[in-house]
């Protein structure tokens, strides 16, 4: 059987995440969740389609993706099963598809299967584990969902090319202090053509001109760029600072949303 | 197989929920654990009484409940299994059961299987595991417990009808700064007969008159009232107030025994 | 099949768990995958040796073990096998195992298998959960690493036994605030022969002078010490202190690392 993972805002202190799993063993005893996140920010639905897009695909194609982050129904976030990359998503569709995928997706469907209960608060435990159950068991779209043109589109802050320099953002900042930025390899190796570069950020004071392997292939201390597992630049500290992990975002002072720019040099003037 | 719920103030950062998972697997391989919540307060049996009382019925029944806070056998507090519902709740009983349940529960039992070790300090992992497993296998109470005439009784802040309105708490704040209160929707139903209403609280600002039917019904920024999935009055904030998720009781200034009063409209009168 | 525990820093809010849960599912759907930590403080070697340490042996003979703290291979961090005690370790070896076992292990193994990817900042991802599914499956470690001669080893903060007296430390402050020291049971028996004691520790006003069987048995808010389920001394406060668990580190004002000293009395001479 296909493995359901879950994302949510709901923490783990409180029992809503457990409710969840129980509801689902309830209707599948053999299902296998696996938890992306429960820690999303409230209602940040720009956070949970950022980890969706960088973990989604180590999961093998038929795997559900359940998405409980402002998960109520109406008519500007409708329930949806969006299908990609063989994948199967569900969500209250205000945009967070069009956050989590390159493209429009394969197929898009308006859920249209009732509430198990007339209480409307908790739309992922009274109507999306019964879609996603249906999902798992090999059940088709069709028999719980109405084909649907498209999925919403969010705006999103994307890293503009202009010639030689790529301006991206910092999009996150993980447990270590690192800072993951929207500024992907391939995007850097088309514009950059294998010429020197230097990164530069708000709190000048600390440019960055080679890309590293791993983290540890700088001294302790010292600033490190490198392309992460999801293949986007991301900047760190080697060795971490003291107390705080990674270290980046704190000692550059830099945080979520800030510019990020690399400049590619002249080859001859340099 | 039946599932095994599993809630503890433990917390995740120690290995403590890992160990008592290893002991159950060691025995029942194939056991399938959900856990409720590691992140209870510590000792406080109150927070993870509310917490399963949410949250039980929604596993099937024949599952096992393992309470891991404040554990500790002694003659105030035995260790017990209690049968309610069709389910199966094991602690060391200092009153959390009737904190659980509505009545007394089906049946009570005094667990009498010998700790695994000479160690006292960590009963769920020498002592309730063995219990757990054994009625995970199907076996029957009697042979590792001796029946007892009733759990203990704690007393209990409850909500209070007073003519026309109803005096309740807020008995949880949730990760969404939701506040949770003990007034039922059938106490509710009972009382109000569809009368008009105020909900009143200390900080007399913000009094709502009107039930919603979920969160987003209310603009971003507006108080809301609704029933939530275990059917108690909740008050909250429309699409949650800036940092802090849902907001209400930072807003509001409210917490955890405080008093929110309901006062139902004579029908004339308005 | 036996289990996998996973152990790391990679925290709870980031998708990194996931991914590699997900990476092993794929491989191996039927793995069972328990999780000891993911709140290592970053780069915290010691502190994942510590949990492992404590919590391994509760796993049965054959268990996996996948530590993913400072997981960067390098000369002097080579990825490693480890078997000991008919358990299977898996890390980045700049001296984890050293701190982990007793004595030398049983077996070591340098791993020789390629990354599954020319990403390197992420080895549990693509090359360690590989080797973990090779030994799950029931394969030899030969046939993915090549036989090493011994595990690094680390200097650690050991208890000093001087004439009538163990000088320990604490090693780990656990959820409840209680002082975890590096005083075993065994040591106190061995140098104490039964013999009156007191316990000292910096700051001077909290004398102990008996070990407990377990945390109630002494008044609320009083010390206690007492051997824990890893067979260590513990010590902790009676029912906790207020707001804060078990309370002792706040109350006594210690912290990791702190010294604990036993002195054990002349028989004629109290």
């Amino acid at each position: 059987m296909a493995i359901l993972t879950f994302i949510s805002d709901f923490g783990t202190a409180d029992p809503y995440v457990a409710m969840v799993k129980g509801a689902v063993y309830s209707q599948l005893p053999e299902a296998k969740i696996v938890d992306i996140s429960h820690e999303v920010s409230p209602f940040n639905v720009t956070e949970a389609a950022f980890h969706l897009r960088q973990s989604y695909s180590i999961f093998t194609r038929g795997t559900v993706h359940l998405i409980g982050v402002n998960a109520d129904h109406s008519d500007d976030t409708p329930h949806r099963i969006a299908v990609y990359d063989g994948h199967y998503f569900i969500a209250a569709d205000g945009g967070i598809f069009s956050l989590i995928f390159d493209k429009q997706p394969d197929a898009v469907y308006d859920i249209n299967v009732p509430y198990d209960s007339d209480i409307l608060t908790f739309p992922v435990l009274h109507r999306l584990v019964k879609v996603a159950c249906h999902l798992l068991r090999g059940g088709t779209p069709e028999v719980i969902a109405r084909q649907a043109e498209a999925v919403t589109e969010a705006t999103r802050l994307r890293p503009i090319i202009d010639g030689d320099s790529i301006r991206g953002h910092v999009v996150y900042v993980d447990r270590f202090d690192n800072l993951v930025t929207d500024i992907s390899s391939s995007m850097f190796r088309e514009v950059g053509k294998s010429r020197a570069f230097t990164i530069h950020h708000r709190t000048a004071r600390h440019k960055i001109e080679k890309i590293s392997g791993h983290y540890n292939e700088v001294p302790n201390g010292e600033k490190v760029a490198l392309f992460n597992s999801a293949g986007v630049l991301e900047i760190g500290i080697g060795g971490g600072a003291p107390e705080s992990g990674g270290g980046a975002a704190q000692l550059f002072g830099l945080k979520k949303g800030d510019l990020i720019l690399v400049v590619f040099h002249d080859r001859s003037n340099r």
